[in-house]
């Protein structure tokens, strides 16, 4: 089969890859369209080390399942953890921190840049009919953008600032606009801008950002001029959500957190659900970030166009 | 009159320090017994720039204020933030966050290592008669342990780990133990582990830490050690609170922090109301945390005392 393969920090287009046999355990999938994050784009830098196959942002469908045939042909997402249930993680019901996890194209489990990727039965969620492909692929990050208020309470009277409006910042932006809370988003390209404004939500430049002003404020960018512009714009005693994975580490005054008693809070993976429930209510309008759209055997090139700045959600298709 | 001034990271006792006027707005305060704290430490270092009298843990009298002339004579405890009570920290209640705000021998006012010292009469607290001088002087710290329950709630199911057993460790250890929690204290000195056996709370060696184990790790050594042992003790979505100031820039992981979904709280001053009613019903004990009593012509040699490795509390007594 087809698949983007990483391997040395090198991402490589193959069409021999062998098509993975369905498991006992484990239903095989056919994937319809794939997206790319920025996390793929830290794994070909090397933010962690992984060897396989690439991606984690689908929709597709069932082929083949022993354990439940009768879902052989649903449309599905997947929850891209896949989770042991017997640590104390699983026990305490957080499986996407299961201690053993192997995690779809990032930890030990090759992933979506393929036809055909392999999950247990029980990380499938079926799609609604009313979610068209193109708007399922985007579950998974909206689900990431959703884990901020599984962890934070947003309060109608909050002032918050999104720092980053590329893929997933746009798409946590569309989700706390729901709250009814004061929302600004620091948006550094005029596609950016264009597209927030489009929802009525108000884009400012990082200049313009006051300081030591918001109750909240979601660190999108993964850079590290990003979390300083985070630090000054959140007030005493509010909260920093990080919401991006980068290399390397930070050098943070925590004096400077402990005086002003900030709370950071480290956010990942969120629940497919909500996510689903968001776009079956066209609550979320994911289908404009759409940047670019590729087949399958154009995936190198697609890599190329998401690395431009500016460049939002581009989607390989089958 | 006495008291201890730092100038250029150099603390020296002087005699002819001019005694305060009261002025409209403030009370002058005669100090009983005044208490030295790792802050104070720091500040020597350098890790602020602070040019006066030192001090900021106290208890003693009001002796002269032209605003209540009745409160003459009133034993009495200090808030150490003074605040304008106009800016957006103040509007919002969080004084202690005023951001034109000078506190008791740290920012911009002369503090407690004083014959006398002068605050305005609204941050002075009344010590009800039940309340010993050596008891009151606990206030202060005691209320920035309970700082720690006004930010985050302790669950009596929590495992909880503090990472450090000084002065301000061992007063944090007794007001968790409160909660019913499952309660570790990383003790390194023997007199430490006394203290808290005594009061049936459980120390642990370093070594003995479970790694990814504990819901909530308090910080309270303000070392990078202390915080490498914390990131390490902490589970997955677990918080971390940071109950330490220290000189110098921390260099973090902060992908790992994203991944894991963890929680740092910068935690600083608290409330004193509670820290007086817990005084007074005797369910915190920080008399045995007493490890010296000087007289403050001899604050000097109490200085060198308290630096000593597993020194707790050193009080100077006018």
């Amino acid at each position: 089969m087809q698949a983007l393969f990483l391997e040395n920090n090198q991402l490589t287009y193959r069409d021999n890859i062998p098509k993975p046999s369905q498991r006992n355990d484990e239903a095989l999938v056919r994937v319809h369209i794939a997206g790319i994050c920025s996390t793929d784009l830290e794994l070909i830098k090397g933010y962690y080390p992984y060897t396989g196959i690439l991606g984690h942002e689908f929709v597709g469908e069932i082929v083949e399942t022993t354990e439940a045939p009768e879902r052989i042909g649903e449309r599905v997402v997947g929850e891209i953890n896949v989770a042991c249930g017997a640590c104390n993680s699983c026990l305490r019901g957080q499986i996407t921190h299961c201690e053993r996890r192997t995690v779809l194209g990032i930890v030990n489990r090759d992933g979506a840049f393929a036809e055909y990727l392999r999950l247990p039965l029980k990380n499938l969620i079926t799609v609604p009919a009313s979610i068209s492909d193109e708007l399922a692929v985007f579950t998974e990050p909206l689900a990431a953008a959703l884990e901020i208020q599984e962890q934070i309470t947003i309060r109608p009277t909050d002032s918050v600032l999104v720092v980053g409006a590329g893929r997933l910042g746009q798409l946590i932006a569309q989700t706390l606009v729901l709250t009814g809370c004061y929302l600004q988003v620091v948006a550094r390209y005029d596609k950016q801008r264009q597209l927030l404004a489009a929802r009525q939500i108000a884009w400012i430049d990082e200049k313009a950002v006051r300081k030591r002003a918001y109750d909240i404020v979601i660190e999108a960018t993964g850079s590290v001029g990003g979390f300083t512009l985070a630090r000054h714009a959140v007030r005493p005693r509010g909260t920093i959500v990080l919401k991006s994975t980068f290399k390397g580490n930070l050098s943070v005054n925590f004096s400077a957190l402990v005086v002003d008693e900030i709370t950071l809070v480290g956010s990942r993976c969120g629940p497919f659900a909500p996510a689903l429930r968001l776009l079956e209510n066209r609550l979320i309008d994911p289908i404009s970030l759409v940047d670019g759209r590729f087949p399958f055997d154009k995936a190198l090139e697609a890599f190329e166009h998401v690395q431009q700045p500016g460049a939002l959600k581009v989607l390989l298709f089958f």
